[in-house]
């Protein structure tokens, strides 16, 4: 430690977070401030001016990514911290908002005790990063790292029609900045864990050291569709059947491969879907996820087997594809390290995990030192506006922020 | 046996199908002939001038069931055969026609030789056995035997808005005759197997002792809906997968109770149905068979014991509703026993079986003593156009039939 004896001001920094909230507020609770709505803007403007009262410089680059750093910084290398401010159609209060108001209470905390700190520290937020209007998801910190171009990403049209381009321009933040142009020497995200991991285990602090990787695959089984009454069992070819055979089975191949292995099948579709007749087709996805991609790969094999196999013992035929592909992302361990023993120092309980849900931090991390701190959601939900998270725990997680911002500012 | 040396005429019989297939014939070779529709009026008419043909005298009831009996019978009690001439939406060509066709047959056989019984013999053909267009299905021979009122069968209104009433008026076939006034001393079914056990064993007759029970139910499973990478498999509630698992566990128990009894999950659907949520609810219907009454009773109560298992195990809520309760139907043993001593004497191989399908005469035997005869169904088909019985199965098929009418008629 840094011997830092500066806290954040938690009741100050709950405030802001409702306040950012009753923008697009929900009456049960909750948040809609969906990617550049006239919501977004204004929560947006929100944040900006807040961040303007801090004499921060605030720049707009052309996805609309909201990047303050002290004024002057030029290019000088900053250490970063933000996340998104966007929410899912029915969204929670904490999600994505935390971890950039966080940032804010973290520079204003500094800024009253008069610490000043070798490296600059920033806060930015980041465009689109739910993707519930527009693909992709993390759109802002993608183009932020040159991984998506500024044109692709605006030719995107919207459920509601709308391009990402037109719905920009129409909320004024499609900035100037050069993309890319604040130079990012570490960044750290500070986030809502929207799991159930760290409630379940009584843990404070996550130490977040990696992403999962996840492939999402549709299976389609074809057999022969019969009268459910006169079709024996052991002649039949019964592709619904199978699919639940293989649903079950897969549950249990996710317990045998363990390491915090999951596999989901979140959609299923029978053909021709009636009571007393035999399923001809079945269709259904599979979500594998593992953090080490030689599992993943390992994973993904021995489910292409197991289909194959109850497939085949069924009579049926088998075919799939692949809906979408996420490689695991390593978080760097330097920074992971440095989150866990500023933690601890704090006196909090600390695990080591990967994040199951995507965050900027993963499009960030392969370019920048990366890590991302978790703190407990209750009862693991998110997404949703009963989302919560205990003003302690919220407290515990900025505070490691503050300190894990502050060491390497500094380092 | 009696000594008949008599056999019917195969090539007449094929003939005669052919037909009636003509009417409602289908491009691909099948037969769209619904109840009550103008196809089933030139049907009707066609199989009538054939039962006049042969000299009988043509009752038909208020709901359109058709009796051909030699004139004068009044209420001499009749040895019957029969089936129906309605079709599914595209259907076969033997599916019922085969039993009325064959009845008429059987009747030119022993006239054209001459050959006089103590009882008469007659062929019916009932409304609506199909419920493609009316339910319920099995309509004429249910109000024959007067467990469905006239009034109430008429009422009921077809997938296309039209009443039962309606439709009959409309082709003229709400018929003068006495419901119940045809007086029948026995009743034999003549119909393909619709499912593929005969034809797996190389058998040549089916000798029907039982028509299966079969209960429907729907259950649904309520859990909760989780992220599908940040909430571990230990902590779910997933309904998707306890709905998996109850069904593959339903296949296996099914083999454990064994004595032909079959269970089928036909209908899944989950909700949210996305590919990265676990499913909160899953609703799926299951199918159970078996043509003891006892047996299906223990089925039903080791189902529901699995389903609550599995949802207990998996923390759900779970709820059932019956859809359908029909119970197992036993035929007339001695008829039974007739059946399988006149196909062996014809040198047929002979297996005892239940139908696994519904036939009028499930809803006579009640009420008459009653059997049925199948014929195999080439790879189990039926309710398609490429349901296929070959000419040399209909043919003993029809002996049998023959035999058997021509016995219980000197009985």
């Amino acid at each position: 430690m840094s011997g830092l004896s500066a806290r954040i001001d938690t009741g100050r920094l709950l405030d802001r977070l409702r306040a950012l909230a009753r923008i697009g507020g929900l009456p049960e609770g909750g948040c809609s401030r969906i990617a550049l709505t006239p919501e977004d803007k204004a929560g947006r403007d929100l944040v900006v001016s807040w961040m303007r009262e801090l004499g921060l410089e605030v720049h707009v680059d052309p996805i609309g990514n909201v990047f303050a750093v002290p004024p002057g910084t030029g290019s000088t290398p900053v250490v970063m911290t933000g996340s998104h401010i966007d929410t899912v159609r029915t969204g929670g209060i904490y999600d994505g908002n935390l971890g950039v108001l966080a940032g804010l209470e973290v520079i204003r905390t500094l800024k009253e005790a008069g610490i000043k700190t070798r490296h600059p520290i920033g806060v930015a937020f980041f465009t689109n990063e739910e993707g519930t209007r527009f693909q992709p998801d993390m759109m802002g910190s993608l183009v932020y790292t040159k991984d998506l171009a500024v044109a692709e990403a605006r030719a995107q049209v919207g459920t509601d029609g709308v391009t990402v381009g037109d719905a920009l321009d129409g909320i004024g933040y499609a900035g100037k900045a050069q993309v890319g142009g604040v130079n990012v020497r570490a960044f750290v995200e500070y986030h809502i864990e929207q799991g159930p991991i760290l409630e379940a285990e009584g843990v404070t602090i996550g130490v977040v050291n990696a992403v999962q990787g996840f492939y999402w695959t549709e299976f389609t089984l074809d057999g022969q569709s019969n009268h459910a009454g006169t079709t024996p069992m052991t002649m039949r070819q019964d592709a619904g059947y199978a699919a639940c055979r293989i649903a079950a089975d897969l549950h249990d191949l996710a317990d045998q491969i363990g390491d915090g292995t999951v596999i989901t099948v979140g959609c299923i579709r029978f053909e021709p879907d009636v009571v007393n007749v035999i399923p001809r087709l079945a269709v259904f996805t599979v979500d594998m996820r593992n953090h080490e991609a030689k599992t993943l790969a390992t994973l993904e094999s021995r489910v292409h087997a197991l289909v194959g196999k109850v497939a085949a013992r069924e009579k049926l035929k088998v075919a799939h594809r692949s809906l979408t592909r996420f490689e695991p992302v390593k978080f760097d361990p330097a920074i992971v390290d440095r989150v866990e023993k500023v933690a601890k120092a704090l006196g909090h309980s600390t695990r080591r995990m990967p994040s199951g849900a995507g965050h900027d931090a993963q499009a960030i991390a392969p370019h920048v030192p990366t890590a991302m701190i978790f703190v407990p959601s209750v009862r693991g939900i998110s997404h949703d506006p009963t989302e919560h998270t205990g003003p302690k725990d919220i407290e515990a997680g900025a505070n490691v922020l503050l300190h894990v911002l502050h060491g390497l500012a500094n380092a």
